[in-house]
C-alpha cells in the first residue's frame, strides 16, 4: 500500500511539472493535473492541501538533486577549477535532460519577487549557493589555484554567470550550443580568477 | 492639444509601471491603471488598444532607452575594457534608479517564455545584444587588448553575466552592494579575456 501511496504522490508532481512548464502556473488547475496523473481529486488532495504545495514540493525536490550532485562533484575534483569545471559539466547535463522544463524556474522566480513563502524558499539556497561558492573560492586561494581580491565578489560573480546562462538556456534556447558553453564561459572567469 | 495627449500617454505608461512592478501584470486591470493615472477608460483606449499594448510599449521604451546609453558609452570610451566598464556602471546606475520596478523583467521574461509576441520583442534585443557583445570582443581583439579563442563564446559570457547581475539584483537586492558588484564583475571577466 505504501509503495502504491509514493507512487500516486510521484505521478502527481511529475503531471504538475508538465503542466506548469507548459501552460504555466496560473492556467493549470488541480482537475487538469489530476486528469494528466491520472488519480481521483480525493487522492489528490489525500497528498496535498494545494496546487501551490505541489509547486513547493517540485521547487524543494529540483534544488536537493541540485545540491546533492554539486557536494559530490566537489567530493570529487582534484582541485578547485575541476570542481567549477565540472559544475559547468552538470549544468550543460541539467540543459539536455530539462529542456521545455525550463520555464517553470522563471515560474519560480517571477513568483518568488512577490510570494514571500516562495522568496523564502528560492532565496534561502540562494544564499547558501553565494556562501558555497565563496568557501570554494577561498578553498582555491588557500590551495594556491586562485586569486581573488575579494572573495566575496569573486563568489557573487560565479553565482551571477550561472544563473545568466540558466536564463540564456531558457530564453534563446537555439542560440548557443548548451553542451559546451557553461564550461567555456566559466573557463573564462576561471581565467580571470587564476592565480597568476 | 498634442502636449496633453502626449502627458496622458505618459501618465498612464508610468501609472501601468508601478502597477505592474507592485502586483504583476496578471492583478493590474485596465481601471486600476486609469485610476492611477488620472485618466478616464476613454482615453486610455484612444492610446492604447489593451494592457497588452501598454505593456509592451513599457519593454519597449526600456530597451531602447538602453540601447541609446550603451551605443553613447560605446563611442566615448577610449577602448574595449574600458566601454565595458562603463556599461558596468550604467547597469550600476540602472539599480540605483530601478530599485521596485525590477520584478518587472521578471514579468517580461516569464511571458516572453509563453507568448510569442513578447517572446519576439525580448529575443531580438537579446540576440542584438549578442551581436553587439560579440562585435565588441572582435573590436578588443583588433586594437590588442582582449585575446578569446572564440569571440561568440566570449560575448555569450558576457551576456550571460549581465544577465545573471540583473536576475540577482531583483531576487536579493539586499544581498550584495550594487553600487560596485557589476563592475568588479566584468573587471573578474575581463582579466580572464586581457591579453596575455
Amino acid at each position: 500500500m505504501q509503495k502504491r501511496s509514493q507512487e500516486t504522490r510521484s505521478n502527481i508532481l511529475q503531471a504538475a511539472l508538465a503542466l506548469f512548464a507548459n501552460t504555466g502556473y496560473d492556467a493549470a488547475s488541480v482537475a487538469e493535473i489530476c486528469q494528466a496523473a491520472g488519480v481521483s481529486k480525493g487522492a489528490f488532495y489525500h497528498h496535498f492541501p494545494s496546487k501551490h504545495a505541489v509547486f513547493m514540493e517540485i521547487l524543494q525536490n529540483w534544488l536537493a538533486l541540485l545540491e546533492q550532485q554539486m557536494v559530490a562533484t566537489l567530493q570529487e575534483a582534484q582541485d578547485v577549477p575541476h570542481a567549477l569545471l565540472h559544475m559547468a559539466d552538470l549544468m550543460q547535463h541539467i540543459f539536455e535532460q530539462a529542456s521545455g522544463k525550463m520555464p517553470m524556474f522563471l515560474e519560480f522566480w517571477a513568483q518568488a519577487s512577490r510570494d514571500p513563502e516562495v522568496w523564502q524558499v528560492v532565496i534561502a539556497p540562494y544564499q547558501h549557493y553565494q556562501q558555497f561558492f565563496e568557501a570554494l573560492v577561498q578553498r582555491g586561494m588557500a590551495e594556491g589555484t586562485l586569486e581573488a581580491h575579494n572573495s566575496q565578489v569573486a563568489a557573487q560573480s560565479v553565482t551571477a554567470l550561472a544563473l545568466g546562462l540558466l536564463l540564456q538556456g531558457i530564453l534563446a534556447p537555439t542560440q548557443a550550443d548548451w553542451s559546451t558553453l557553461p564550461k567555456q564561459s566559466i573557463q573564462i572567469l576561471l581565467q580571470g580568477l587564476a592565480k597568476k
